[in-house]
């Protein structure tokens, strides 16, 4: 009676302007996401209870805790691009260089880092990092069967995003509209309408002033 | 870093009408929800993905369906009143009878069913109903034993949910009101606001046409 054991390939709160933009100009080891301020795009995650970097035992949950607590649930991989995982361009010349993350990455699963300097894998507590060198469907295929049968997450930035939604590889996308501009820097769309053609969209407000995009193929 | 490991109380998925009644007047075996039609209560939610009775791989994946896949996320236990589990009063006289739900219930962890009239527990495929003679607080302290760690669901209906609203052990509560009146039966409140004196509340409107209430505590 239940559904088939599709594996979906799944965007998990991917933190967007109101102008498209993901991330801004200027990324570097010190500012993550360039001249944009993270702690903006991240705002209504941070304060819900499920927020995994929380330091105490409070936080919402309403709506936007859905989310927050979605993050993980079925998900057996993650995809991610290079500049996910990092700032450095070309060849790797600090191995040290371990990720954003610190000894805990909040992942708890495979993660497959596309690249085409790969190097060897990385694991930090229960996160392993694969760097690939493969188009979409190939980075999938990996993804999918190193999910132990579970969804796989695509963790972006845009430039990842836009490749598999441009290979069609994108079954459900869940985008959180942050009121506030980027202006420059890595952008996902002019508009979310873009997409309209192959995937039904919601628009959810929620009360924390951030607006909810969930997409799912048509 | 995280959050510390408390256990909820949380109240999921239950469905109201928009006049506050749950089930309506007349419950039988034939009629569990008496006069008010559970498919009109239930339409939201049975036309996601998630929706566990689903017969065919089809479904929404929009803001319904993260209510749906929502209902076992982290839950390890049960509580219902007897009612819930059928319309039976008084003493059993059909021991045979073992609940609405066939061979498969959709719950997969302990259950604790409510009543004055104790009887043998009873395994349903994954689930295990345990039926006890306790107040709010003893339920509950069952309930969370059993729970490996995890949260509890507090499943209805609407007189078991005023008792643990009364005796002040919900810590979460998601009602979904479809757009329907039952007029008499089984009702929960006039109005959402008698608890906004220990409750956030979230009213967030559903493309579905149902609303979905979200209470935390204050």
């Amino acid at each position: 009676m239940s559904a088939a054991p599709e594996q979906l390939l799944r965007v998990q709160n991917f933190m967007l302007s109101t102008d498209g933009f993901g991330t801004g100009e200027g990324q570097s080891l010190e500012r993550p996401f360039g001249h944009a301020d993270p702690a903006r795009l991240s705002a209504w995650a941070a304060a819900t209870a499920s927020w995994p970097n929380r330091a105490d035992a409070g936080g919402t949950r309403g709506l936007d805790d859905y989310f927050t607590r979605d993050f993980s649930h079925h998900i057996g991989a993650e995809i991610m691009g290079r500049g996910k995982f990092g700032p450095q361009k070309g060849p790797w010349t600090d191995l040290e260089w371990e990720g954003w993350w610190g000894d805990e990455p909040p992942f708890h699963t495979p993660v497959f880092v596309l690249t085409h300097h790969v190097r060897p894998a990385l694991t930090l507590s229960d996160t392993t990092f694969h760097f690939i060198d493969a188009d979409p469907h190939e980075a999938l295929r990996q993804a999918k069967a190193a999910a132990n049968g579970k969804d796989v997450r695509l963790g972006g930035g845009v430039s990842t995003l836009r490749a598999f939604l441009e290979a069609d590889l994108v079954d459900t996308m869940h985008v959180a509209v942050a009121p506030m501009e980027i202006e420059r820097g890595g952008r996902l769309w002019d508009s979310p309408d873009e997409l309209l053609d192959r995937f039904h969209l919601e628009r959810v407000p929620s009360p924390s002033g951030v607006e909810h995009l969930l997409f799912w193929r048509r």
